[in-house]
């Protein structure tokens, strides 16, 4: 199991979870992996919140998005600012109940204010899988999901998905869909645009573009998302979707997420309190453990991440995305087959690819992913396994 | 201005209100009156979070509503079985994001599971504005808006929309659409079935029954809601909604919750705490001194509200809705009339009714609800206003 076993991988607990039927589930992007980071920092991001306190619907009349706490626009502004990732000067901040609910909001906003409907939405193979279930469960006469960003040829508006890094093979994109009638909106997922991930080459400026808490910090349970929008319509459409949809945004979670933040930038040039240099070690060492076992067989492959200088951290580092792109070297059922070793991913069709491949949460708890490692070492050669 | 000046409403706070231009917004149902009784409470309800709680998407992953939190489910059935307004046995708890999400839910799960589509949705004239919305804006294939239940005589199945009492107009309420052919689901919407706004008479026992934080306590803020729901899956499909939708509901929320709903059960026998003592006493009072200014001029109408006994009380009471249905006795359009007085509220059109009607929220904080009856008060015949 080589460096897998090496780290903290002799406790009983994990011996007992090795040698157990114990299924391991790293289907989901359950982002677990960085609590002990919030262990350690005790009480420091405790919230108190009296019974008498948030009790409106509203939190500043004045703002176009009038649920949105401003304590929470402020730190969502100090943290771009500190990290260097997004400009949010010439933006409106719309808060979801996290990017999901955004991201629905942004593609009625856009389809609801184009002259023609339904307007198609594409994103490029491998996509996300959600992104499907999004665009087609409420069968919407507004827009239409239509598969693979690079094979689109319809007439009529669309709007592109761009996740960069991308969902679930980490690389970094541009939008694909070349055409020259400028029917096309674009709509930027940024979830992983963090430098625990990847390198952060440039401030992004686009017209929409999404975050979201859950990917930053793990802090999943608490549904907080923002858009930064640059067209006031747009964004006016986006709150319009958000109060029909759940009038707004949990005060409490919003709450909870300011002080998050706000503890994210106070620290992030600290070396020892970051939680960027923490996230960065944690998720760099966990990729080159998988890399490690992933070389010492000759069963799978994983995406060649590039380096590149790192503006944030001031030095070139490598990507080390939240999913790992796990292929077989046969055609195989990857999934099915991972499943029979009782370990839990999402099959490559889910995202419009093949079965072969398979996406992998590197977010887990530790043991889970040592699990992970040891179940995948067994695993030498996919001609000794059965179909 | 009757009893509404002799009451607290000499402070130079109100009468800079009553003498200035500030506009009075009673249109959205904000429910910031109930304010006081929690600042009362000062710490009983404060909620503690410290920075590594609540990470996981998931609360009980054996539970059909894997992210509802055990300890507000539990929450949830003490309550109702404490004041014995529903009952929960034999039902599955799904969390919302708030009862308008829930309501969506509901729509999504009844209308996939029909066997055919776009299922039919209607409520009762005056119904609740925002299922207009609610039913209309994605445009889906899945459902149609139609309006009106009692004129209802479309074909096909059918989703009837029952709030019980009424928004806006506090009737107790069945559903109206009679039909031979079984083609119908009922939603019934309990938002406001608590014992300070009506009597406690029966003991709900529907299939699908909604019900929200927001106007038990006031804390309209947290966007906490809940369905009990019979059929398992009816429940997983609303589940896969909210999945779809915004990958659950947020935990912080949860969390608060569930500590204010065990407040309420634990203080709700001890008649110097119990916050239905304490709202319904404030309601009758906000209800005796509107009926006093309507009363005391001839321009204005309301609706009379039936006694009853209350199992919760155990006595009789009357009923004292979250919003006044206030009519005048003239064709006028009352909205305008009253916005021209600095006073916003609801127009009748919006709930399928008439402009001489208005929703007027009575859960305002005092020194609005003071300003608007001495606005009010200042009519006393439309006669001698301008059209």
């Amino acid at each position: 199991m080589g460096s897998a076993k090496s780290k903290k991988s002799d406790s009983d607990s994990k011996n007992n979870k090795c040698l157990s039927d114990e299924v391991i589930n790293l289907d989901q992007g359950d982002p677990t992996a960085f609590q002990e980071y919030w262990m350690k920092m005790k009480d420091r991001c405790t919230v108190v919140i009296p019974g008498w306190d948030h009790m409106s619907y509203f939190s500043d009349t004045t703002d176009v998005c009038w649920f949105l706490e401003p304590e929470l626009a402020k730190a969502i502004k100090a943290l771009h600012g500190a990290v260097g990732n997004a400009a949010t000067e010439e933006h409106y901040i719309v808060v979801g109940t996290g990017s999901s609910q955004l991201c629905q909001a942004a593609l009625f906003a856009l389809s609801s204010l184009s002259d023609a409907n339904p307007v198609s939405i594409v994103a490029a193979v491998p996509y996300y899988s959600t992104y499907v279930d999004e665009g087609s469960y409420l069968r919407s006469e507004l827009y239409k999901w239509e598969g693979d960003a690079r094979t689109f040829d319809k007439k009529g508006p669309y709007i592109e998905l761009v996740t960069s890094p991308n969902n679930p093979d980490g690389t970094m994109r541009e939008p694909v869909v070349k055409r020259s009638d400028h029917g096309g909106k674009v709509i930027h997922d940024f979830a992983y645009y963090w430098p625990h991930y990847t390198p952060i080459t440039r401030r992004q400026d686009h017209d929409l573009m999404l975050f979201t808490f859950s990917k930053i910090t793990g802090h999943a349970g608490s549904r907080i998302g923002w858009a930064l929008v640059k067209d006031i319509e747009v964004a006016k459409k986006m709150v319009q979707y958000l109060t029909i949809n759940s009038i707004g945004v949990s005060k409490e979670s919003q709450t909870r997420a300011t002080t998050i933040l706000n503890e994210l930038t106070k620290t992030c040039r600290t070396q020892s309190e970051s939680f960027f240099e923490y996230g960065y070690e944690k998720m760099k060492s966990r990729w080159e453990r998988l890399r490690e076992v992933v070389e010492s067989g000759d069963a799978f492959t994983l995406p060649n991440h590039s380096q590149a200088f790192c503006n944030f951290f001031g030095k070139t580092i490598s990507t080390s995305p939240a999913f790992a792109w796990l292929g077989c070297k046969e055609e195989r059922d990857l999934g099915s087959l991972l499943k029979g070793k009782k370990v839990l991913t999402r099959g490559g069709d889910r995202f419009g690819s093949d079965k072969k491949y398979v996406r992998v949460s590197m977010l887990s708890r530790d043991d889970d992913f040592d699990v992970f490692l040891h179940r995948l070492a067994t695993i030498k050669n996919l001609k000794c396994i059965e179909p």
